[in-house]
């Protein structure tokens, strides 16, 4: 096992190879991961001159631990991803946490607010809804997929308790979604960050066994999203991950249960 | 069971009861409840002439179904406390989930950047600490109470696995506050939101079955924040719980084990 981290990578989106990238971005192909590589590319799509958003990526590998080696922890306390190094800003800065990233990418980034809002009730929604994702979404989905696809033990209570919470949280997305002003977006009646944050993890809901045809206003915003180019572009960061079938899903799990370590 | 939620109250720290509230704070005494009451109790003791900070708050009922109520679903439609409607911003705003309630307030009312930082490495690292709590210590912390102390099948597996993290995230907050800089505190060498987001929920520690004593930086920080005069007053909202005796903590969560209604 390497002592060292990965070497950083280029994403394919940057037609100006020659750039020197300012922003330097830890991820796994994972929801949490996909956040920030997709805000990066919408921004570029979005601000195509701008030479702050030329970023490269370090693939961080789970197996190797990765993100518990020194140099990793050393940006991220937590040993978690994805984390991002911003050298644009003097003397550089460590973001870490799927959202703080977001927000910091937005605040210093989206200066039209293409993804954002300068009104302050629609930027209030917009963490309520952020934060439903990153204490709700995301650690719940998280402990169904870990009960349903990687614990060691079949817990049938624990499979129940985090897919029918996560479904739950499904059906408030459902009920925001179906309503007429929202144009099939969570804040202000259009595409933003409050929807980039949440999108991968609903996006992955096979992974915990669940269904997305219940809520058909949540299927059509997946759909709307996932037809982006640069949504596209961002879950190619830091691989392409192909549709699996159900056999193949299940040997993915399998090898992921190997390497599977809670927390550690 | 009533259709309409409690009345509203007010909390004893306010001298001129005169003043029409245009705070109305949704509450359970839980960690995610208290946030939001020691911020304001917080803001009104460095800023004791502002009117706008006078609020009331209305205490919620879990066996009551408080929280699921249409009264509420039409303030947060996640259907969970805490939540805020602040009727000092023009036609008034709903905020909810306890983190973007701490957010707003410090926006709106901290002008003197008592709590929070105008410098824009220090506000990232206040939201990456404030997403770390409220993706990782809350509701990890939250599934080591629900398998110790409320799931009506005892799981070895779902005790040990939410207890490690919550000792692991503890370990991270260890880490940050043994630093001589940190002065004690999680960002910018001062007690600030970041503390306050995740204080309650480290407070509650032994509700989950763990142990504060192998990380002394943490019960020292715990043990200057609960010190503050601000902080016992918001422990008192909506009402003031009393340390209990092992037996008591235990008839306890036999009680609430019967209003238990997980994500219902």
């Amino acid at each position: 096992m390497s002592s060292t981290l990965p070497s950083p990578q280029r994403p394919e989106s940057f037609s100006s190879p020659d750039l020197a990238p300012k922003l330097h971005l830890y991820t796994v192909g994972t929801p949490n991961g996909y956040k920030p590589s997709i805000l990066l590319e919408e921004l570029h799509a979005a601000y195509p001159d701008s030479k702050e958003l030329v970023y490269d990526f370090i693939p961080l590998s789970f197996s190797e631990k990765d993100q518990k080696k020194p140099e990793f922890l050393a940006i991220n306390p937590n040993g978690r991803i994805p984390a991002l190094v911003d050298e644009n800003v003097g003397g550089g800065h460590n973001i870490w946490e799927s959202a703080s990233i977001l927000l910091w990418l937005i605040e210093q980034y989206d200066k039209d607010h293409k993804f954002s809002f300068t009104d302050a009730k629609l930027r209030a929604d917009t963490l309520s809804w952020i934060f439903f994702a990153h204490g709700g979404v995301g650690p719940m989905q998280g402990q169904a997929n870990h009960f349903y696809r990687y614990a060691p033990e079949q817990i049938p209570y624990g499979i129940k308790r985090y897919q029918e919470e996560t479904l739950r949280l499904y059906s408030v997305l459902e009920d925001q979604l179906k309503k007429p002003e929202s144009k099939g977006f969570l804040v202000g009646g259009k595409y933003s960050v409050a929807d980039i944050n949440v999108f991968p993890w609903v996006r992955g809901h096979a992974w915990a066994g669940l269904d997305i045809e219940p809520y058909p206003h949540v299927a059509k915003w997946l759909e709307t999203i996932e037809a982006r180019p640069a949504v596209y572009k961002g879950l190619g960061v830091p691989t392409r991950g192909k549709k699996l079938s159900k056999e193949e899903e299940d040997k993915k799990a399998e090898e992921s249960r190997k390497n599977f370590g809670f927390g550690k």
